[in-house]
């Protein structure tokens, strides 16, 4: 188990866990994907995937310039939340009803992230750490984007043609 | 496993998910209040508890508008996130640190009920059920309150304290 008795321990902390989290997303993305049907849809999770990449090799920066090495702590909740939409691709026929699923899980875990790194930027400008906090900043913002994205996907295309199964 | 075969079943299935997580919330709230110290904090998540009570009722009004019995389906996802709040009281010893880290915790919840009544709302909305979606957006409301709080008291107190521990 981790000590954490600094408010440094604390922010080490919380990026190793959104470390293990980015990396947990860019492995079931593909699965995810594969599983959608609407063509915008399977764009913007495209998009995500390389996003999800790019937060990785940010994060790595991140380390970097707290004069760490980039290490990885389970995080169940991801685990949790990738597992939720795991479980839809098995219960739902694919389609637009699977189609609205996989947005909210999307959703979800991209509402974990916002909260992750609003949280570890918020710490870090504290910490006076303004360069790392920036950087988290640019992936928050990836985080907000995407969301808004899904949601305009989920409103205009999904969640119509779903509303029609029954 | 559940079967989802239409747009109501979606809804019912999502529904089914945000009750288990408010039971859940409720199981632990209790925990994590006890943990803490900031007084502020502490008199949020009392208040907190409160209002999981009140959303776990007003989930059963829309089950019932809904012509459904409430049932519970397991939500992996809370599981996790609940998870890590506990795993923090472990790792923490008590004080601003672990204040600032549980906060965190309680915003990642947050930040999973705004996706998820903000979702089930939209479904019902699309479907014809506004008295049901009327409901869910009261619940919507609060979250994104208590999220605000919870930046607020960071931002205010608990991070500020939190950052002097080196």
């Amino acid at each position: 188990m981790e000590k954490v008795q600094t408010f440094d321990d604390l922010c080490l902390s919380n990026l190793r866990d959104i470390y293990d989290s980015e990396h947990q997303i860019a492995k079931v993305l593909p699965t995810i994907t594969d599983a959608t049907t609407s063509a915008n849809l399977k764009k913007a999770l495209v998009s995500h995937q390389k996003q999800t990449e790019e937060h990785i090799e940010r994060l790595e920066q991140v380390f970097d310039l707290m004069g760490q090495k980039p290490t990885r702590k389970s995080c169940k909740a991801t685990k949790g939340l990738l597992a939720e939409g795991v479980q839809h691709i098995s219960e739902i026929q694919k389609g637009a009803l699977l189609d609205a699923a996989l947005i909210e899980d999307m959703q979800k875990m991209e509402h974990y992230e916002i909260a992750s790194y609003g949280t570890v930027r918020a710490f870090t400008a504290r910490a006076g750490k303004a360069d790392v906090a920036n950087l988290l900043e640019e992936t928050l913002k990836d985080a907000e984007a995407t969301d808004r994205l899904l949601t305009e996907i989920a409103e205009t295309i999904v969640n119509r043609e779903a509303a029609t199964k029954q």
